[in-house]
C-alpha cells in the first residue's frame, strides 16, 4: 500500500537524538511511503513513489500530516479499580496521611489488584489501550507493581503478555515488584527488599524460560524496575535489586528523582540502565551522569500536571548537558489517569519548554530507545514496523498547540488501519 | 425512549448555584429518562419508570453516568487560518511585540477571517464544533470579533447562525465587535469605539430584525461583549459600548480582568450583564459587586493553560463571596485552541480547587446561567431539551480525575443519539 499526498511526512530517521540534536524530524514535503508486509519499504516524495510504484494500491493522506505512531515508554496501564475518591479527597485538602488512614494510595490499588483475576485485570486494562491506541500509541512500556508478591506480580506480566497478544499495540512489558512494601512487609522493606532479590527475580526468570508462562515457551526478559525515593526504595536498596536483576540478565530501569533526590539516577547510568524516568529533582551531577552514558532521561509531565505540583523534568538542562530526553504518559490510577502521548507532548511544550519538533521527537524514536526498541519502531524508515499516524492537521506543529482533543485521524499498526473518523457527521 | 440503569444520573436541577451552593448534583442512583418529543418527558429511578411506562423502546445505560450536556459559555470558535507558528515562537522565547512584529497575534486571525468566505468559514469551523460535540458539548456560546468591521462581523453572525441550523449544537451567538481595535484604526481607538457604537449596534439590529440576515427573518437579540483590557478598550469604552447596546435592547457580557483590573466586572454588575468573563485579577470589591448581582462570574482555565501562566480565575474567593460561578473553554486560536469542557473540568479540579462535582455544576447549570438559557438547557427536568450524556465512567468523579481523553459514551441532542463507540474493537 502507497500512502502519498501527505502535507507533512516527518520520518525522524537517524537513531535517537542527543542533547541540542533534538527536534530533527526529517521533514518530507508531499510525502509517500510504501508498506509491505507490515513493514515500511519505501519512503520518499509522492511523484518519486507513484513514478515507482504506478499499480500500487493507495491511501490518499489529503494533506495530513503523517507521522511515526507513538511510543509510550513508561506506563502503569495495568491495575484494578479506581481512585476517584482519593483525588477528590485531594482536592478538599486531605493530606497524603490521610488519604492512607482512609485506605488510599498506592496499597488501594494493591489490594484491588491482587483480588483480581487475569480476566478482571484484562476486562479493566483494554478500555484504557484501546484509547492509548486511538490517540496514537502504537508501542507502549507496561509494567506490574500493584501485586507486590510474587504470585500476583506474574499474573500481571502474564496480562501483559495476553494484551500484546490480543491488541495491536506492541506491549513492552517491565517487572516492577520494587514498586512500593506492600503491607505485610511494612516493618520489614528490607526483607521485603531480600524477597524481590532471591524469591522474584529467580521466579521471573524461570516464568520467561516458559517453565510457567501463558505463551508456554520462551519469551525476551522483561525490564527491571525500582522505585528509587523516600518511603519507597533506598539507593543502597534499588542498587541491591538491580545488581540482582543485572547478574540474571535483565535490562533495567529506575524511577527516580520524583520528589527526593537519593542518586537514582546516576545509579541507572553508572548501570548502563535503559532509562532514568521521573526526573523533578535531578542534580547537575546527574544530568552530567546521565549524558555520558546512553542511558535515556524519561519525563513524565503527566504526573505533576495531574497533581498539581508546579515542578516538571528540567528538561532544558538535561538538553543543554547532552542528555537523550524522551516523554512519557506515566499512566496511573493514583497520580496521571491519562492514556495520551499527545497530552503529553501539551504539557512538555508549555512547561518543559521543549518546541513540538523536540517534543515530537521525544515521543517517538527517543521514546523508542528508552525501551530500547529504536531498532524496529520510533521512526518511518525502510525495514521498521509500519506503525504510522495520519494527523487531522496541516502542520505538525498543531500537536503541542492544541490541547484536550484527538488530533489522530488514522493509526496504521503493522500496516494495517484503523480510522478514527466519526461515526456520525455533520 | 427510556434510558435506564445509570449508576449514577446527575440532575443538576433547582436553577443557579450560587456560592457555597456550587456542587450540588441532584444526583440519582440507578435513575432513568423518560424522552419524548426531544424534551425530557419523566425521570426517576429506573424501577419507577420502567413500572409506569412499561412499553416504551429502551436505552440501557449498563451502569454508566448520565447527566446534562455541557454549556460552554464562552467560545470563539469561528475563525479562519491559524496561530501555530505563533505558538512556536512563543515557545522559543519572543515577547508578544516580536510575534506582532512577525504579523502575529489577534490582528493576524482577523486578516485570515476578513479574507474567507461564509463557505470558507463554515467549512473551517465544522471540524471544531464536531470535536466539541464529540466531547460533550450540546450547548455553545460562539463570538463574532474576528472581523472589526460591519461586513466580516456579520458575516461571522451569519455563519453561526448557519452552523446552528446544521448541527446539532444550539449556538448562541454574540456580537464581539469590539475586541481589538482593526488596523486601520490603529491611531484612533476612540473613532473606532464611536464606529461601534453608532454604526455597528444599529446595524446589527436591523439584522437581528431580518432585514439582511441569512434567515431573512426577525431572530433573538445576541448578546454584546467587549474586551475590558489595556491595550483593548478603556473602562469608559467599554461602558459607551455596553449602555449603547444596552438601549438598543441587546443583552451584555464583558472580558474582564485576564491581565489588568481595569474595573470591566464591577460595570458589568451594575449593568445587569450576563456574564463576566476571564477574571483572574478580579478584586474583592468586583467579587462583591458580582456577588450582589445576578451576573455569572464565568472562569476560562484554558486560557492561562494554554499560555502556561501561573494564575487562575480565584474561584473559591468568588464562591466565598457568594458569585455565581461558570467555566468555559474560551476555545480561540491565539491562547486556546481546546474544545473540550471535559478538560476545563480537570483544570478547574486543580488550579480553582473545585470538586468534581462543583466543577460539573459550573460545567452545566451554571454555564447556561451565563448565557441565559437556564430555563431550556443545563439540567435534566421534565420539560429541559433532552441534551443528555452517557459517560464510559461508573463515577461522575472520573470527570476531573482523568484528563487527555473523551469519557463521553453517547450524546444525546433533542432527544437523539450520537454514539461516540469506536468504529473498530479490540
Amino acid at each position: 500500500m502507497l500512502i502519498h499526498s501527505a502535507s507533512q511526512t516527518l520520518t525522524l530517521a537517524g537513531g535517537p537524538q542527543r542533547g541540542s540534536e533534538l527536534g530533527d524530524l526529517g521533514l518530507i514535503k508531499d510525502g509517500a511511503l510504501l508498506i509491505r508486509d507490515g513493514k515500511i519499504a519505501a519512503i520518499g516524495t509522492t511523484s518519486e513513489l507513484r513514478e515507482a510504484y504506478p499499480a500500487e494500491e493507495t491511501l490518499n493522506a489529503a494533506g495530513r500530516v503523517v507521522m511515526p505512531g507513538f511510543v509510550d515508554p513508561h506506563t502503569h496501564a495495568l491495575w484494578a479499580g479506581d481512585r476517584a475518591a482519593e483525588f477528590e479527597m485531594r482536592l478538599q485538602g486531605k493530606t497524603y496521611l490521610e488519604i492512607m488512614a482512609a485506605g488510599g494510595g498506592i496499597l488501594s490499588t494493591v489490594r484491588a489488584t491482587r483480588k483480581a483475576s487475569l480476566e478482571e485485570l484484562l476486562a479493566q486494562t483494554r478500555p484504557r489501550l484501546q484509547a492509548a491506541f486511538s490517540y496514537g500509541t502504537t508501542t507502549m512500556e507496561a509494567k506490574s507493581g500493584y501485586g507486590l508478591n510474587t504470585a500476583t506480580e506474574l499474573r500481571m506480566l502474564d496480562a501483559l503478555l495476553a494484551l500484546n497478544e490480543e491488541t495491536p499495540l506492541d506491549i513492552v512489558p517491565t517487572f516492577l515488584g520494587a514498586h512500593a512494601f506492600p503491607p505485610e512487609y511494612k516493618e520489614n522493606p528490607q526483607s521485603y527488599t531480600n524477597l524481590v532479590c532471591d524469591e522474584m527475580l529467580q521466579a521471573l526468570h524461570s516464568w520467561t524460560t516458559g517453565q510457567n508462562n501463558r505463551k508456554g515457551k520462551a519469551i525476551p526478559l522483561p525490564f527491571v524496575d525500582v522505585f528509587c525515593e523516600t518511603g519507597a526504595f533506598t539507593l543502597a536498596q534499588s542498587r541491591q535489586i538491580l545488581e540482582s536483576a543485572q547478574k540474571l540478565g535483565f535490562p533495567l530501569k529506575v524511577h527516580a528523582d520524583e520528589f527526593d533526590n537519593l542518586g537514582g539516577s546516576s545509579l541507572a547510568a553508572e548501570l548502563g540502565a535503559a532509562s532514568a524516568d521521573h526526573l523533578v529533582v535531578t542534580s547537575p551531577e546527574d544530568m552530567a551522569a546521565l549524558a555520558a552514558s546512553d542511558t535515556v532521561a524519561v519525563g513524565l509531565p503527566c504526573t505533576p500536571f495531574g497533581l498539581a505540583e508546579p515542578e516538571y523534568t528540567p528538561a532544558q538542562e538535561i538538553l543543554a548537558a547532552g542528555g537523550i530526553l524522551a516523554i512519557a504518559t506515566d499512566l496511573n490510577p493514583g497520580t496521571a489517569w491519562c492514556e495520551s502521548m499527545q497530552f503529553a507532548i501539551a504539557l512538555v511544550c508549555r512547561y518543559m519548554k521543549l518546541t513540538p519538533a523536540q517534543a515530537i521527537a521525544a515521543a517517538t524514536i527517543n521514546a523508542a530507545a528508552a525501551i530500547q526498541r529504536d531498532h524496529v519502531v520510533g521512526s518511518l524508515q525502510v525495514g521498521k514496523r509500519a506503525d504510522i499516524l495520519l494527523l487531522n492537521v496541516p502542520d505538525y506543529r498543531h500537536l503541542g498547540y492544541r490541547f484536550g482533543t484527538n488530533l489522530v485521524h488514522t493509526v496504521i499498526k503493522n500496516g494495517q488501519i484503523y480510522s478514527n473518523e466519526e461515526k456520525y457527521e455533520f
